[in-house]
């Protein structure tokens, strides 16, 4: 029980962040801001917040110096999320079984308020208290999150899986899009939890980027299992989207067994590399569990 | 002619860098990285490149250590531009006298080329070389750019913009549009530039603020009469859109001639604002003149 525990308590913790933040903004525009708020605040698993809070707690950095980088990751997460429900992107109605942003707003409204997102991210981790001592690692924290989201990351990934719909594609490849769609994230989060603390090493954050690389990846196999097996509701988004898109998923190409077996090897490649880890990684170790389990 | 030929180097420099820096960009997605690239290079006048190269210069800054800070924000403008003329925004075919990117390419690349150049932006400010006496004033410039560019700036602008299309809005609530839409950014130019130096004060910063303040309006209210009276040969974008999108516009709420006497004031504030400058200012005076007497 104890792993969610913290999970709730970093949710909690980072959905009340998120809205001090958006209380921060200026009221000149109510509806960019609400349509912000909206993106932001609409719920959501907070996986990479999650990540920050459990990797820098782990390393003994107190929660209110994690603040700042879990809530600047999840603004960019935030933002991508909006901007794929576009039309013109996935076309997607159904967002955490409430309506999607440019459906709950308008178009030109969705767009500018992904837009907004991003500087509001970046920001969120100029301005954010650090432990003094981490201080120093700011502006690679701030490298991390801009090559994870951009076109070396999340944003690359997002136009291989475009222009991958349709088409038949590799294993290798369809790993290639979730490493940069999610993955890469994902892979952040982690290093923002571990740069935020005067313990960060070389050796800490090649441990951590496999543990998350394999996580990363575990969810997106996770994801594409639920999809076919989870229900609507469950979901909190139409199931079976993937194959109505037409999209290569794990169970597209190894069957639904085969996506399971690599779910339990990604599993198995994440808890070897917190083996390497000399601090305690039990919370780690739940949250992968979590990862691979979850049915939503 | 001392401006002109400075204005065609600086121009020319910021096109070779703003390539370079596409040219790093690694293969993975043709596609995305071509519209990036088409957003970038497409030409343009540079205003904002030209102002952080004319400011840093004025400070004895040499170009290679401007280079950085110039080229983030042309790309911040470059995405804000390919957002605008989505369908969904400005719903505009023609930039520049090409095609727009969402023409060229398409909607869902436009999209994700423009989220993919915020990020480009920011890491080029955080990766640039600059003076090393300047490297303490990165974050202050990182902050700026953010700042300038979320909803406290462009993106609020480009809101209260849209929300004021097909209504009758005061004079006051058009600058408050300009100033956030197109003037946060030229101001942020002038405060890189300046930022981009050892010598940058309070004092200078004040200066370049009221300077940039009254240039980047004026430059708008040029940019109003231009849509009425030019041509769409000459402005590389339908003239009469704003008329034909119902926008406010100064010419619509002061008269033509009354727009030119505004474009006059803010000609006077801008000099005015110069002569509080130690430094040789005569580049700068020159811009100036320059930016209300452009015909495109």
């Amino acid at each position: 029980m104890q792993l969610s525990n913290s999970i709730t308590q970093y949710q909690g913790r980072i959905n009340d962040y998120l809205q001090q933040q958006i209380n921060l903004l200026p009221t000149h525009d109510t509806q960019l801001a609400a349509a912000m708020e909206y993106g932001l605040l609409q719920g959501g698993k907070r996986i990479r917040p999650v990540i920050v809070y459990a990797v820098g707690d782990m390393l003994g950095v107190s929660l209110r110096n994690l603040d700042g980088p879990a809530a600047a990751i999840e603004s960019i997460h935030a933002y991508s999320l909006i901007h794929d429900d576009l039309p013109a992107m996935d076309d997607d109605n159904l967002r955490r079984g409430q309506p999607t942003c440019h459906i709950k707003f308008d178009h030109a409204t969705a767009i500018l308020a992904g837009d907004a997102l991003q500087p509001f991210a970046f920001e969120i981790l100029l301005d954010c208290a650090l432990a003094p001592a981490a201080e120093k690692n700011r502006l690679a924290m701030l490298k991390s999150l801009t090559q994870a989201s951009g076109y070396r990351g999340m944003c690359g990934g997002q136009a291989m899986d475009l222009a991958a719909t349709d088409k038949q594609i590799s294993l290798t490849q369809l790993e290639t899009i979730h490493n940069n769609k999610t993955g890469a994230l994902i892979n952040c989060a982690a290093k923002l939890g571990c740069l935020a603390s005067p313990h960060c090493s070389v050796e800490l954050l090649a441990s951590l980027d496999q543990w998350s690389n394999a996580i990363g990846l575990a969810f997106q196999v996770q994801d594409d299992i639920l999809d076919i097996i989870s229900d609507t509701e469950t979901l909190g988004k139409p199931q079976g989207s993937d194959v109505e898109l037409n999209k290569s998923t794990y169970p597209a190409l190894l069957g639904l067994a085969g996506a399971r077996d690599k779910a339990q090897a990604l599993y198995q490649q994440a808890i070897f590399a917190l083996e390497t880890i000399p601090h305690d990684t039990t919370s780690l170790a739940l949250f992968t569990q979590y990862i691979i389990e979850r049915n939503k």
